[in-house]
């Protein structure tokens, strides 16, 4: 764990320039506005080891799979997110010598993302091999207020020495995945054109005919003064540069302002790319780099008035809270039901493609509380619209009805390629289902059940009706041959939390068939039709229902996370000797089967799920047997429990959990930041704070909040959106203070008591201490 | 299924040529003498489908790991057989064209694997493009009697035209593996040198620095009258030629013979390589080519003598398994302890490594019977000689102590990298374990006990003893996450067979100790400290013998396979509509691991190898459940079945049984020849006929039989060595006659009666019919 950034409310701040450090500052220092995205790289060349990365969301493509032994039902590829054009690049050479950090001595350093405002910026004082002295200062950003609009101010400043400055400003699309299964580059060129001050570059991927165009200009400004120069330019495959020569000395300050604008296919006709990227740019340039950088600062503002939590007491948390709350929002602003949540963000390629069901567990709540419904919606249409692929995914494994929506996708077919995964990890589908209920739960739009969601459902309850089977022996329906949330676990039977949601998916199915059979009977027989649904289907449901097999320990009173759990040498991870932690890196991946240790909460998700449906003393045996169990080793594992140990008055279990979610990428927690953002479980360690200290839960169309204060915070408070209004909730350790911010009035209910908050009114109630145990 | 092949008693022939066969006939007329094997590949240029394949034994690679997702535990390399130095070729060009079978009109083309005689040979007639027609007959064999020499006749003769024709006998190094995983060549140049009709070639791999060598010579005789001429000499990367060129006449016959001696670094000290086989070579030359192919002939009668079995009425039966014979005793010829029986032999790459559990559970009663007993005990201290690297592999998987013998291997580390068989499919130990119960069992040999198998035994058995774990809740002890010989089932819990061999292995163990205290008192006590085995260690395994958990089904009489199976839907094989099968060709893995269907005998396995254990009721009831949902889409299982059927007076499925291995390469059954033969595979058709049909078995140092005769055979024949004894063993509809070709008398057992065979002597005794149901 490398501890190296300054603790600071609003930003993130590194004060020192340590090579080792590059590639996890590159990560975590990332901008991006939902479409564009890119790691903190320098705009000169750094020789250093890097991870050069610049993001198009949506832009993928089909890598050939690589396995060393083939299963019949793999996928033929993994879609990818794609490194595209660099388009920040701005080389330098000083009297010739190019400036590059790695060969530099660097005397002052400061880099700073200031997720307010929404910019990255830098300065260095740097003193190059020859001796010469100068400092540069850059500020950039991706505009969330014009998605297509990337905008840089590079300023260079000899200190010691008058010299020819020569800067490059160019668009580079030779660029290649880290992760490319067999060292393929992804893109060809279509077409360049490089001309005084502004450059453009249309490159297509290989396969999937993807094209993206990337348009320059720039501006260069010395010691305030715009100046006029002709630059040369230069161009190569896949490659548009402008050179320009500017003579300097000590303390002139040059000022290069690169503009680029960055369209793609998915938006635009392939003959209108460069016209609209071209037109795009023209417009904000002639806004410029201090109202463009005005309107990005009024954005976030708009953004955090919706999403900010505030915590009093503790700036470690503070800043952890907002960073993984900016995260979020420059991955998906969704506006474009086309795309989704990646693993990483933009701010690496690992795990490739876009989506898991991360994005409907843990991801749909965040949006859910702090956007507007349609954002959330859409990331629901975004899987129906997969529905035909989730199909054909289910034909493909040889089931004959039903949809298995794919463990990871980008374009709704499977990516993934191990068996215990990608054909067992099935309990996705029952997630994919519960986003639905979550959403119509918490908005109250029941309106899309008969528009979109009851379809998933019914499909995705095929599925479960053709993946359980009667068992004559137990006189029940088991589901054999799954894994679970816990993949320390694999291909066991009846996994209890997919038997679980198996079931609630077929429930909430018949609950969603009656409520439109009685409210939108047009619709319900419209649905009927199409889905060529029968009566003997629904039968065979409720049959199932009735007759499926829990996996429990009657004595112990707990759900059996499977068949046979209680036959495994039962050692809590409290009693493992040092050194064996985190398993994952420690022992054989034979050793951690064996073993009763837990990835990732597994009865627990089914709990927090379905936690309307299980009484406290249920939930308590099962957190007291499971947890002293999980190694949380996943990054989604510690926020569930946090969440759940509030419930239960576990408090310093709680901030224990929220403790090792919230600072993950911070502190590089898991040693694997440089490849990128815990992106996904940065929305659990929303949860952890709004759902977990404040209790946040939505039941027959009220608010719930049970509010408790972690000890080491003087407060803290959270903004949630519901049913129209936006509320800010306040907690200390006198009183739980709610604020309305809209006119629109809301039922809220506060430790068991209901209230309500009027247009732009203000609740007050005491603090209750919870149950501590 | 493609039958082009001619039946015959002795050989294996084709009698046209087809370019879409080419492929499988070199891997079907492959030629090898245990130390140097060959592909059937042409002499000439072939510029049609061909995999060029010339091995060494014991001369291997360790190819970089590919893999899609890593697991803790993987090998880093796969130890590869190596394809290496391409020894055979003779280039001819007629009048300046190249003779190349792929180019020409094959008017006659006869091949012929002689496995009487131990050799290959090939006549043709061709047109060439400009209408050239020419006669091709070459004859060639790696020798058994001088296992570094390979010698070729190589005749060509003009028919309808004169011209000159070069020949050029060449070694060429510059080959690679098909299955090379990141199409890396694997072999650097050492040295060559080419001189007058003569050249030679040394290489080396690129890791672990195995070097082999060869040196070539010939001569060439025209019409019968030996040649003098010049050479010109060629030689490029990895290559050294000759060229001569003749000129010929309609109907002159041009013989070249090329003499090759192959000899590696694992025989000779590098500076010793060249001179070494030079001096080999200058023998075999001396002794020229009928002498070398007269002593293969006899040796070849050696052999035969010791192994061959005879089948009257069926020449399909007879051709496949002369067949199978013939290409065990190629591939391993047992001087040499450090190889083993890939499962290719020396006819293809795949499966890389060369040692699997199927030499322990197949190929060791086919040692043990058709030779010396010196050659299934150098295959045991094959193992012997791995247990240090056994005892590594266990650490590495966390084990604190014992040995876990490597799934797939070449010098006693893991080579497999499928987490499911690499790290649970663990009952390879059992079979090891059983192997030295085999050997001393049949032989009488109990000095191995105490020389080296009691080591073996005893890490095996502190394996089990860790691999096991109490389960309070069933008071016994139970293994967990293991993949048993059924592949279709992976990760289950209580693995009947797996527990069974792990158990046997413990008694064995217990029963192998005892007999040393009580015989070999020093030598007990010189192992104990060896060891450092304890009393506390014998007692616990005595604990978890009587404790240990067989899954088990009362009502049905039958032994599970593992927890659960009967919770699957069971339905027959027969009940598959057709299309179905081979269901791994047909489903995704996903449905293959869901049904009840199984790859091989999984249970049946248990009840062979344990066969005097086991009443015949409960085998019968076991084999009536299970071989109804086996698809034997294992080259491994039918075997088994046939020996069980045979066992239980099934006869028609112990004939259909017999039918699916036999001919499994000849007739290309399961499609995938080309790769090359099931070599490990064959020793398991020929246990279907000894074991099977002629019921042999060894039990309290008795040599029991209970044959019966298929029906469509008139009668068959088989050799048996036993306690020094060679048997042949004749049975007919009407009597079993067993001769003794030896003086050392055998005592014998057949149909539950005992006799005696004195020196040379003969015993007949009337047929029994075998209850049939």
């Amino acid at each position: 764990m490398k501890q190296y950034l300054k603790l600071d409310e609003w930003s993130i701040i590194e004060e020192s320039f340590d090579a080792i450090h590059q590639e996890i500052s590159e990560s975590v220092f990332s901008i991006g506005n939902g479409y564009i995205g890119q790691r903190a790289n320098f705009e000169e060349k750094y020789s250093g080891p890097s991870l050069q990365g610049s993001y198009m969301a949506g832009v993928y493509y089909p890598d050939k799979t690589r396995v060393g032994w083939w299963k019949n039902g793999y996928p033929d590829y993994f879609a990818k997110v794609l490194n595209s054009t660099n388009w920040i690049g701005i080389d330098v050479h000083v009297n010739g010598s190019p400036l590059d950090l790695a060969a530099c001595s660097v005397t002052e350093f400061r880099r700073e993302l200031n997720m307010k405002e929404g910019y990255l910026a830098r300065t260095a004082v740097v003193k190059m091999a020859d001796g010469k002295q100068l400092k540069i200062a850059s500020t950039r950003f991706v505009s969330i207020a014009r998605h297509e609009i990337g905008a840089i101010r590079y300023a260079i400043t000899p200190l010691n020495f008058s010299a020819p400055i020569r800067l490059t400003p160019y668009l580079d699309g030779d660029v290649k995945n880290k992760d490319s299964n067999y060292e393929e580059k992804f893109w060809n060129e279509v077409s360049k054109e490089v001309g005084l001050c502004t450059a453009n570059l249309t490159l297509k991927t290989k396969k999937l005919d993807f094209h993206i165009t990337s348009v320059m200009t720039y501006d260069i400004v010395k010691n305030g003064q715009k100046l006029e120069f002709t630059p040369s330019t230069s161009e190569k495959e896949k490659y548009v540069a402008n050179d320009i020569t500017i003579a300097a000395a000590p303390n002139d300050e040059i000022v290069l302002y690169k503009y680029v604008a960055n369209v793609t296919s998915r938006n635009y006709g392939l003959g209108q790319l460069v016209e609209a990227a071209t037109k795009s740019l023209n417009k904000a340039t002639t806004a410029g780099f201090d109202v463009l950088l005005s309107e990005q600062a009024a954005a976030w503002a708009d953004k955090w008035k919706e999403s900010d939590i505030i915590i009093e007491g503790d700036v470690a948390a503070q800043q952890a809270i907002r960073f993984n709350i900016f995260q979020l929002n420059q991955t998906y602003s969704g506006e474009d039901d086309r795309l989704n949540i990646g693993p990483k963000g933009f701010t690496g390629e690992k795990y490739g493609g876009s989506t898991y069901w991360d994005t409907e567990a843990y991801c749909v709540p965040f949006y859910l509380s702090t956007a507007d419904s349609s954002i959330a919606r859409n990331l629901l249409i975004y899987r129906y619209k997969h529905l035909e692929k989730a199909k054909e995914n289910a034909r493909k494994l040889g089931f004959s009805k039903g949809a298995l929506y794919p463990m990871v996708t980008m374009n709704g077919e499977e990516c993934h390629n191990e068996w215990e995964i990608t054909f067992e990890e099935i309990h996705r589908n029952g997630a994919i289902a519960y986003a639905i209920y979550n959403y119509v739960n918490y908005t109250g739009d029941k309106s899309y059940l008969g528009q979109y969601g009851l379809e998933v459902l019914a499909e995705i309850s095929r599925f479960w009706e053709e993946r359980v089977n009667y068992a004559p022996l137990k006189d029940k329906y088991v589901m054999l041959g799954v894994t679970g949330p816990n993949e320390y676990e694999n291909n066991v039977n009846n996994n209890w939390y997919t038997n679980r949601i198996a079931m609630w998916t077929l429930e909430y199915t018949l609950e969603a068939l009656d409520y439109l059979e009685t409210n939108e009977p047009h619709r319900y027989e419209e649905l009927l039709d199409k889905l060529k649904l029968t009566t003997e289907e629904t039968a065979k449901w409720k049959d199932i229902i009735t007759k499926m097999y829990y996996p429990e320990d009657k004595e112990l009173g707990i759900f059996l996370q499977q068949d046979g759990f209680l036959d495994k040498e039962i050692i809590q991870v409290k009693d493992l000797k040092p050194g064996n932690l985190p398993i994952n890196q420690n022992w054989s991946w034979d050793r951690i089967l064996r073993s009763c240790f837990i990835k990732q909460g597994d009865v627990i998700q089914g709990l927090y799920f379905l936690g309307d449906r299980y009484d406290l003393e249920t939930k308590r045996r099962n957190f007291d047997f499971y947890e002293p169990l999980t190694v949380h080793e996943s990054s989604l594992s510690p926020c569930l429990h946090s969440i759940l140990a509030c419930e239960l008055g576990y408090q310093e279990k709680a901030y224990e959990m929220y403790l090792r979610t919230s600072r993950l990428d911070l502190d590089n927690y898991n040693n694997d930041t440089e490849d990128g953002c815990h992106t996904t479980s940065m929305a659990g360690t929303w949860m952890s704070v709004v759902h977990g200290f404040g209790g946040l839960r939505v039941q027959n169309d009220e608010l719930i909040l049970k509010p408790f204060i972690p000890g080491r915070w003087t407060s803290f408070s959270f903004k949630v959106m519901f049913r129209g209004a936006r509320l800010k909730v306040h907690v200390s350790e006198q009183s739980v203070t709610v604020f309305n911010e809209t006119e629109i009035p809301a039922a809220i209910r506060i430790h068991n008591r209901d209230y309500s908050v009027g247009s732009l009114g203000m609740i007050q109630v005491e603090s209750e201490s919870v149950n501590t145990l």
